[in-house]
């Protein structure tokens, strides 16, 4: 059996995968003569040119705790992939590069800080999502089109995500 | 001067103007093995055809309270533009429709019920937007290119927004 630590997220450390949505201070500039700060441009909403960008929120029905057994990773080749909690939650993802195959000695695991999101990249293969509290809601940002665009991989073997706190 | 009321927020009233982004219950379908309800394609992130979607966070600098007065609307001729609160916060809009020109007359306010999320249609003119609460984070969803697509547009006469509630 494979384990898997959380990492904490940053934008270095997640930058093979996508990108990290998070207020960095070096990125503020002022908006709406500077009653807003904006943190601009965090991510791109990627497509292969076909479909559009679609904005929808999921909500978690049943919660998950760590450990956490998985067997299937999946991927968006067509299209980015966020997530963006709509109340302040941790959550963990797993991923590994937008290669055409992957295993699950490539898989990486990370713990967000509570007011991160994640964009992953076209192709990128995660985990699929899970929260830890039932309710808890997320923004997600991807590629609508005609045809689904979902492929999913059996691992050969199961990976266990360990306690992230 | 022009005193507008602002209605609650709904689809339907906000038809005209673009989308509002929430967990409608007829729109729920399951996700991850049923772990998740998703609330598919609540908007489209529209552009022109050139530049990209991009994902950025705003937050609140200096908070603004009602009655609130403004004289000056914008809009973004090559794409739309997504404002989802990142903690729940009710908040206003004032919006016209995505004519070429745009007078008082043609303005209308509206309040959130502090879930909901907008996203103006490409064109759609609005007031810059303004928070009650200093340190309230929205995402955003809107175009990035290389040239600024912000027009705006100064109002003959001044625009009050009422008491929301």
């Amino acid at each position: 059996m494979i384990m898997l630590q959380p990492q904490p997220l940053t934008r270095e450390r997640f930058a093979p995968y996508g990108e990290v949505i998070e207020t960095l201070v070096d990125r503020a500039t002022a908006m709406n003569a500077a009653n807003f700060d904006r943190f601009n441009d965090l991510g791109t909403a990627e497509t292969d040119g076909t479909g559009r960008v679609a904005i929808s929120i999921v909500r978690c029905r049943i919660a998950t705790s760590l450990p956490y057994r998985f067997d299937m990773v999946e991927r968006h080749a067509l299209g980015s992939q966020a997530f963006v909690p709509l109340t302040p939650c941790r959550f963990v993802v797993v991923v590994a590069p937008p290669e055409e195959s992957v295993e699950a000695a490539d898989l990486r695991a990370f713990v967000t800080n509570g007011r991160q999101g994640v964009n992953y990249r076209r192709g990128t293969w995660h985990m699929p999502l899970i929260a830890f509290e039932a309710g808890q809601e997320f923004l997600v940002i991807d590629r609508a089109g005609d045809a689904p665009d979902c492929d999913e991989h059996s691992l050969e073997e199961a990976v266990t995500v360990a306690e992230a706190w």
